[in-house]
């Protein structure tokens, strides 16, 4: 009888290192990195800019990311503060793809009022490089940019001949619906990543954060049946009971998350684990790593 | 009131082609080049590598890939055939990964035979260029392999200098559970990836097809409470009723699918297409397109 573990095709955690067989030293796991990190190199989520997005099925938390999108950002929390998307819908589920919520009577006469927040504002697709969190970069290339890595946590492209520096569209990161004209979207209406990465959505809509817990309550609703994945019904809209900013929560309600920082060498040999595997079950070490394969550990931690 | 199509995030199909609002000529968008298509650049699966595999919700229809993995392809099919998988589960569902079904009992006493299939085979994690389908290679590079692109549906990459091709871990690929050792998979234990492309599996795993129809039946089961997403208790998981080859199914209960050739000039434009957007909605066009992000278009067809 051979253990359950064994018959996995893949193991993580798991997987006994192949340097725990002998003498030559060799970088650690995956595993091994995040056991080693020190307490200083994680961060508790701000709840300043943490958004729980209130489901039937429970919460999903998203970490919104103002040092890219300030203005969208900003104009989401008015809104959320002011109860603007509670008792909305989730309205579409494609597959492969993004799910996407917001006012079903958007654009119709009975759509809800945005109140005091705005209409529209101007796209924040890209910023100029230099004054944000420092840029950890990736070492394999990449597709679509001429540099990715790492900024503040989430996944990030830069082009040194033009000094600009964007988000980048991978699983799970959280974008903003607008029509045609670049400056028509609001953050009323958001949508998430639940599939391989959009990477041509890049620098074509703003990206406000990204999906840090919970993200398995978006990923797995029914694929809606109309064009694009939208629900067809009334009745397949999933119901947004709440969002809220968590400052907004009393503590003992928060969700307590902290997530590994990524100007720390704790993520540097995270990423050097991902590239040069050293799990015994890996026949091939892949030697790379792309931008959307890096995973951006979060854990949870007692309240204090 | 705006109409509903305007206010998506991204548009596929309904949006105006820029080129519709000037003289100058442009080329085609998605939509355009599979409406221009003629009937020969599709071609119907062919129902002796075709897979069924059929769940409560549905059926999930999987196209074999024997060119490149031969022998794990027939005991597959040899699998099926014996009615192996009948009655089984799926075991897993790893949000942003993969699901797995097997036999709950695999490695245990009561494991359920495998007849005259067999236990163990070789690994068919690449094999030599040259003597498959035509490549039809992709422009943009790939983070991962020295060049990528598509041989007989199928997203692969191959390196010149060691003269192999070999499967890549797109959305929707199909592989055989193993062990740590490179022999011990057979085919009885299968996955499909669920999630962002997990590119550092290439050449470690036999990948043996691709979920051409039904994904959305595997991409939102729950997932699994235990770790890698292990279903934790026999009622969590999700019976496998049947899986039948194609071929062993009367004609009218079949699928009919046919799926777009990808050594045609029809794709090769619609490669193009995704590189340079012309949908009215894009502000930049991205002007790369990576491998896991080209679709692979499959239609339905009235049966003959």
């Amino acid at each position: 009888m051979r253990p359950r573990a064994e018959t996995l095709p893949f193991v993580l955690a798991l997987a006994v290192p192949a340097h725990a067989q002998s003498d030559a030293p060799s970088p650690p796991t995956t595993a091994e990195v995040l056991e080693a990190s020190p307490a200083s190199d994680w961060r508790p989520l701000d709840p300043g800019r943490t958004l729980y997005l209130e489901l039937g099925a429970g919460r999903v938390v998203i970490e919104l990311a103002p040092a890219f999108a300030p203005r969208h950002v900003a104009n989401i929390q008015s809104l959320a503060k002011a109860g603007y998307f509670d008792g909305l819908a989730i309205l579409r589920s494609q597959d492969n793809y993004v799910v996407q919520w917001g006012d079903p009577k958007a654009g119709e006469p009975e759509a809800r009022s945005l109140g005091d927040a705005a209409r529209t504002l101007p796209p924040e697709f890209d910023r100029e490089a230099g004054a944000e969190a420092p840029f950890t970069p990736l070492p394999d290339g990449d597709v679509y940019a001429p540099e990715v890595g790492f900024v503040d946590g989430f996944p990030a492209a830069r082009d040194a001949a033009s000094g600009r520096v964007w988000l980048a569209h991978c699983y799970g990161m959280v974008g903003v619906g607008r029509d045609n004209t670049v400056d028509s979207g609001s953050g009323a209406e958001l949508y998430v990543v639940t599939g391989h990465a959009p990477r041509h959505l890049d620098r074509n809509v703003t990206l406000v954060g990204r999906v840090v817990d919970g993200m398995e309550r978006l990923s797995t609703l029914p694929r809606g049946g109309g064009p694009l994945g939208f629900y067809e019904t009334a009745e397949e809209r999933v119901p947004v009971e709440r969002v809220r900013i968590a400052a907004e929560v009393p503590e003992a309600e928060r969700t307590p998350l902290e997530r590994l920082r990524t100007d720390t060498a704790t993520f540097r040999a995270l990423v050097r684990s991902r590239r040069v595997r050293q799990e015994e079950w890996f026949a091939t070490s892949p030697g790379k790593v792309g931008l959307c394969n890096v995973p951006l550990p979060v854990r949870r931690v007692s309240p204090r």
